[in-house]
């Protein structure tokens, strides 16, 4: 029980990372040490999955392993069933839910014209308060989401896979009702995981049961939506625009009809960045290294057979 | 008492506003008469107050007035003691609070940038999430706005004349400690109305108060703001940017430096609109005519001695 607060940050190749991570350990009663020592490792590079094998080779007592993913991500492969392992589910939730009031407030109050303008330009915009929006997803994000969004007295519909109820949607529809569920939104938000039920769920068929004003924002996966029907879409002016975050292909290579789409504003994949993820994670590493040492249960435990 | 249901909506020289306020007077137990016949008048036009002479002539049982705008606007010269005079105070506050959520959301994660963008810009941003925000103004804006910003765990500091606490704000100081409460701010929001107190406020003393990375959003009156010295600060990076619904000049003129800096996003005078007011002033209408009909107090009611 005595070696349980030593415990590995490695790689180190991300600096800053490293040190947040570190400071996380040792602020929750921790000591950093090196892998052949320690009894958790915190992998601290999201881009390095490929140096993990080594790592864990060397350290023989390592049994749990914290990543800094939302998901499992490049660690697929990896995962076994003699070490616990636990990720940053949920803690990227709420900058990408920020994300999508900052789409849906810069879309409604006309902020990318006024943006590109070099003389007073002519007033417009219509208010979020009040809106009837329509999210498709019912994790994390939507939950933050909701959370933020409360103030606003908007009329919320969620779709999700089983209908059931959410605090703070106004109602919760099953996937089979999506096309009515869209018919009368201000805004249809994206926020599912990529599945092959979800691939393309924004498509021609849905684009043209969404009104005329409506905007699109997606912020779950370029997969999500058909590239092509969304073009023709925003193109025709049958809805009244897109703010996507996520796209397909992306990067949106140069030259691409989205870049020159007035009705069309593109965030590149920065619902979460990583400046705003680390203190998230870090808080997350903290908190689990407190618990490790207690013995207590871990948060963001993965569930290898499920695979997240 | 029985003659209170007949109102007068005049002049009709604006036909949607027009409709919508006759609507609410029916709709509140209300008939629209004529002047001669009404004991209380709709003034249905923000831009004819050289108009209402002739409708108040017209009208000599006209004991209430009900006016369109926050405050009495054009209307100073016209007011008197016979009558009882009621304004849309505080209707408008909202649509206003909900453009500095804008203006802050698109400033913190880059909108101006990408808007701008025809290839895949470099990832920036960061979370108005746990910021700190200084807002100088305690009056319905401000309300609307903690109200607002709530679940986004900000710290909020309001700089008032009267040390009064503010339920939403971690704290409200003085205007004799507006420096010290800008020093750390990530964003200084000006609400004021303007007076001979708050005209300039925000000027080269206040700018260099302010950190480096702070932005500054003015949703005020452009007097507020010191225009060459809000040029200065933006020319020379001291802060990292500003916001403003309102300039000085207005509307800023063609050719005019903060036309063309990166650092600065400009909107047209749109906190509330009249599309975006038109519901929430037909609501005050609907409410003060079931009060008048009722012979209750009224919303809104104007202090012709301080004159608003």
């Amino acid at each position: 029980m005595n070696a349980r607060h030593l415990i590995a940050v490695e790689p180190a190749t991300r600096p800053a990372m490293h040190a947040a991570l570190c400071e996380a350990v040792v602020a929750s009663g921790g000591t950093v040490v090196a892998p052949a020592e320690a009894s958790g490792l915190v992998f601290a590079d999201p881009a390095a999955a490929d140096a993990f094998p080594a790592i864990l080779a060397a350290g023989p007592a390592i049994e749990w392993v914290q990543l800094p993913y939302a998901g499992i991500d490049g660690f697929g492969e990896h995962l076994d069933t003699t070490h616990q392992w636990t990720c940053g589910k949920g803690v990227y939730a709420e900058p990408v839910a920020e994300w999508i009031l900052t789409a849906l407030l810069s879309a409604f109050r006309d902020i990318p014209r006024y943006a590109q303008a070099t003389s007073w330009p002519r007033q417009a915009g219509r208010n979020l308060l009040g809106a009837r929006l329509t999210v498709l997803g019912a994790g994390g994000i939507t939950e933050s989401f909701l959370r933020l969004i409360a103030p606003w007295g908007c009329d919320v519909t969620v779709v999700r896979r089983q209908s059931e109820p959410m605090p703070g949607a106004n109602r919760v529809v099953t996937t089979d009702q999506l096309l009515d569920a869209v018919r009368d939104a201000d805004a249809v938000i994206v926020a599912l995981s990529l599945t092959d039920q979800t691939r393309g769920i924004i498509n021609r068929t849905t684009l043209a049961a969404m009104p005329a004003h409506a905007w699109l924002c997606n912020v779950g996966r370029g997969g999500h939506v058909v590239t092509d029907d969304l073009v023709d879409a925003l193109t025709k002016n049958t809805i009244a625009g897109a703010v996507l975050d996520v796209t397909d292909p992306e990067p949106l290579p140069d030259g691409h009809p989205l870049w020159h789409l007035d009705n069309c504003l593109i965030t590149p994949h920065v619902g979460n960045t990583p400046e705003m993820g680390l203190p998230l994670i870090a808080r997350r590493v903290a908190d689990n290294t407190r618990r490790w040492i207690a013995g207590e249960e871990l948060i963001g435990t993965i569930n290898i057979e499920a695979g997240y």
